[in-house]
């Protein structure tokens, strides 16, 4: 339309909540599904699945949110990129909308290297920024008509094209799949895969006496030899020979791979940046949740990838 | 355009978050403040001074959340019609756009008269409810590029025109002017003014030191002769004859007219619909924002008042 032309009255918009389903057949009943990737850097495999993603493209919307630095520069131009290529591409592989957002806060503990950012005294204020990133995409991005948040790390370099399918198809309010590493096994002089997010847990009376014990504000962690929480851990319970279907209860959950239904969300449930129970972000988050009677479900035969650096 | 022109490429948006400021002269910054009204009646008064508002109405976005209830539909019927009126009205007068929401929850506790609703034993499923309302309506239309939200309650049915400018004029993440209630004084035989909102409070040791003894899923609630926690209540230190501009710091809030910095929000915080450090809804708010470095504030000698039923 014209850019003198005289304004239509400025929109009005109802929506009927009942009607935002979130069902087991998503792309049958239309529902729209909202990506969120915080994205420090920019992986082409991560895009190049996304792409193939087997769910109608007009349903999903994409939101970033990038870091105000050189390496966030750096994904931010990567992805500006490909977002282009894709959006001006075949019609049918378009997404339905997608949100950039560069962070204002500037963060040094950002920038790492897997081994630093993993170290336990980087964890707490790290996992706070992450955790209000997150929620800043969330809070900006979702919408009245979204029927589900699919978290999915940028450095998620593989998963199936069916994902969300096969992640709606159980019914859970929160659902991880399994997050994996492949890499070069020197043993057995072959390419393997082992274990990569400790995130997806189930409780255990040890951590809970820990946190019991703990000052208000500590945090408990996963995967740290120095806090050892005899929880059970998701990533140690894969089984290539079991039930490729199993779905676990989970209390705490990662965000590397996550689908949630949005009313979860719309409940209040967030990443907390301050220990909560001690704990933090997405651990906390699935808490967060339990707290307002959602529950959280792991696969642990279902398998998706993250970078090796 | 016409229906059947081919689509242009889906919208890529792309936001720098620092350029979302929160100034103390908003109006000429352009900064976008969205009104957040959870309604369960509409009041034609409420109405009324929303379209008096002296902020550029095409920097306002207006979003309700409406129950499910016959209370309801005749709320939303009512909101409808005037809606329609003022976004076909005077060019100037029209907000930038109105979000309304119906909730798909329908909740026995929310058709109340005054009395019932205030009722000690009826207040955490209530407000526990509300809290999810609230946090529904936020999680769906807080934008990348909103700068302030402000919550006020359909009940408030009188406030100045400069309300959004009066507020942000004070450079707080969180600010609540005293809420206010006119009524016919028996004894003096004419209209007089009465404290209304209790939620405006600063903690006390007495507070905390029920809180340190309650069960942990108990809630400390203000304004009850049953629970007396000796906090310091905003409501009773309205002044006429004081500086109108007094400033002091709160430590619980109430939701009937808030003006909150978006970012405040978009690290994270929300309404707790659970027991939050023994606080609930709108008083767990400012505990959350607490916890996320936000400090919040109120205005003793500022009044809005509330519909006397
Ligand atoms: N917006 C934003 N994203 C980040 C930041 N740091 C990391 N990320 C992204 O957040 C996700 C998780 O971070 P990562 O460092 O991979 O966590 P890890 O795999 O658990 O060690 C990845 O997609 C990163 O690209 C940050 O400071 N801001
Ligand atoms: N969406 C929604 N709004 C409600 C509900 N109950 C009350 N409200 C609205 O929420 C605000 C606060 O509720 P109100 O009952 O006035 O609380 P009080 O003044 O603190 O007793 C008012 O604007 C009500 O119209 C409900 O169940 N759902
Ligand atoms: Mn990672
Ligand atoms: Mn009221």
């Amino acid at each position: 339309s014209k850019a003198n032309e005289p304004h239509s009255a400025p929109p009005v918009e109802h929506y009927f909540m009942n009607n935002v389903t979130q069902s087991r057949n998503p792309a049958e009943n239309k529902e729209k599904v909202l990506i969120l990737t915080p994205l420090a850097r920019f992986y082409q495999a991560y895009w190049d699945n996304l792409n193939k993603i087997a769910y109608p493209h007009d349903l999903i919307s994409l939101g970033f949110i990038i870091p105000k630095t050189k390496e966030g520069n750096q994904a931010y131009a990567d992805l500006q990129k490909q977002v282009t290529k894709t959006q001006s591409g075949p019609k049918a592989k378009r997404f339905a909308s997608i949100t950039i957002l560069r962070q204002d806060t500037e963060n040094p503990l950002m920038s790492q290297n897997e081994a630093e950012r993993h170290k336990m005294e980087n964890q707490k204020a790290r996992r706070a920024a992450m955790a209000k990133a997150r929620n800043s995409l969330l809070f900006t991005t979702l919408g009245p008509t979204t029927s589900w948040v699919l978290w999915l790390d940028a450095d998620i370099v593989e998963f199936p094209p069916t994902l969300i399918q096969d992640l709606a198809d159980y019914d859970a309010p929160i659902v991880a799949p399994n997050c994996f590493q492949r890499y070069y096994n020197n043993d057995k002089k072959a390419m393997d895969v082992r274990p990569y997010d400790y995130n997806n847990w189930i409780d255990s009376s040890t951590a809970k006496e820990m946190a019991a014990k703990m000052g208000k504000d500590d945090i408990l962690l996963e995967g740290y030899a120095e806090m050892p929480t005899y929880r059970t851990l998701m990533a140690m319970m894969h089984d290539p020979s079991a039930d490729p279907g199993t779905k676990i209860k989970l209390d705490g959950v990662g965000g590397a791979a996550l689908l949630v239904k949005a009313d979860v969300h719309r409940d209040g449930a967030m990443f907390p940046p301050f220990p909560f129970y001690h704990l933090i972000e997405t651990e906390g988050f699935a808490k967060m949740a339990k707290r307002l009677n959602w529950d959280s479900y792991g696969l642990p035969n279902y398998l998706v990838y993250h970078y090796n650096e």
